[in-house]
């Protein structure tokens, strides 16, 4: 299908499955934490899921093109880039299983009901928002940072959104660690799995993968850690895995949907 | 000065400043996390420090050994073991400094009042505990399961013990993280440095270092990953440093007492 790009635009090969993606050429573009998530999510056939928070689409689009979920919604409140995700979503041909929508977290009742997914996945804003003034034309600040919705504001849309046993799949910054856990068990999304990612070995965790279940009993795992580079300076096998050989069940907890 | 030594007791020898400490030939030994944690607690000139679940006493002989402690108090609920660290003490001629009391956590306030320490240490059992019947003479298990007391147990009385900006450092589990940082916070004692302790590089965590401060405010610092072994299988260069030139501030945070 033939869809409009426009000049501050560009394409990129997501390569894996011939997937691509139109994002600006001047704006916030999608990084590996987005795809590290899309691998991290357990969805399973069928699942209906939503990106709360979705940007360009890369996630939605990671996920259609990678497991066998029915529908992915994807929740994203600038117009702007919402327009635009929905256009790789036509440009992959994915209209029948990935819809884009323009709206507000906060909205989330209005907009989806109640216990209506299956997964939740989320690469929020990672930083507090400060008590700068910020342009609300500036879509990076907005990407980035806690301006149009807060932490808690993301979990708790997350919990109503969720099926009971239902899975919120995040990544953060570690930084954020304490908020995370205490409002995920606050908002009922027991976290379940978690995985820290570091840039090589020896050096300290800068991301963070985390799993909860709606309503599911305390018990904590901890997974492997995710090196993004080996000790030489390479990418690590795990990241090749990832971005060569696409988005197969490469993670080694064997819960993946496929 | 002479300490009787029982004939299911043994004395080991720390390997730092001659410091010695009396064990059970067949009961609960200290482990390297007593150790890690000795080492990673910010304990200043002059500061009164106390140590919840003392044990062998280890973590006491250790700090005073190590740091410029006014004073440190040992709490421990097991009469043989509270009399077996006291004689650890004698032996090192630390009666000045370090003081084995024993008695329960949970009447913290009747035993040390309220806002009387600088630093709480603790390197409480690890395991939730469950629901078998346990033989309440069994010291290891008593030092390994929440039978005695709960890690809400220790963290309200530690946050109790604590003066206004002081700190608690504890040493646990990671499947624990979530009850951890949300009991923490939850009585005031903000999580500010984590460190996880990983058998070797790939593998994951098996211990984590917490540090948090009374009253203080959000702000969570990620520390570089500690390895027991080298990717050869040999003890770390850190590990080294810690049994080999002992306790010196070798734990490049920059923020060790002395």
């Amino acid at each position: 299908m033939q869809v409009r790009i426009y000049d501050n635009e560009r394409v990129d090969d997501l390569q894996y499955k011939g997937l691509k993606l139109i994002q600006k050429k001047d704006g916030f573009c999608f990084g590996v934490d987005a795809v590290l998530l899309a691998n991290f999510a357990d969805v399973k056939r069928g699942a209906e899921v939503i990106d709360l928070g979705t940007g360009t689409g890369i996630i939605p689009v990671l996920i259609a093109g990678k497991t066998e979920a029915r529908h992915v919604t994807g929740l994203e409140i600038q117009e702007e880039m919402a327009e635009m995700a929905s256009r790789s979503v036509s440009m992959n041909g994915l209209e029948e299983r990935v819809k884009i929508v323009c709206g507000d977290i906060r909205n989330h009742s209005r907009l989806f009901g109640s216990s209506t997914f299956d997964v939740v996945v989320t690469n929020p804003p990672y930083m507090n928002q400060g008590g700068g003034l910020i342009n609300l034309s500036d879509t990076k600040a907005i990407a980035r940072h806690e301006i149009l919705c807060t932490l808690e504001d993301v979990i708790s849309a997350a919990s109503k959104l969720l099926k009971p046993g239902g899975q919120m799949a995040m990544v953060h910054r570690p930084e954020r660690l304490v908020d995370i856990l205490c409002l995920m068990r606050n908002y009922k999304i027991e976290p379940k799995y978690i995985r820290f990612v570091h840039p090589s070995p020896y050096k300290k965790a800068n991301l963070l993968l985390i799993k909860g279940s709606k309503g599911g009993r305390p018990q904590l795992k901890m997974m492997d850690p995710l090196y993004i580079y080996d000790e030489k300076g390479n990418y690590s096998e795990e990241i090749n895995r990832i971005y060569c050989r696409g988005m197969e069940n490469s993670w080694g907890d064997g819960k993946h949907g496929n």
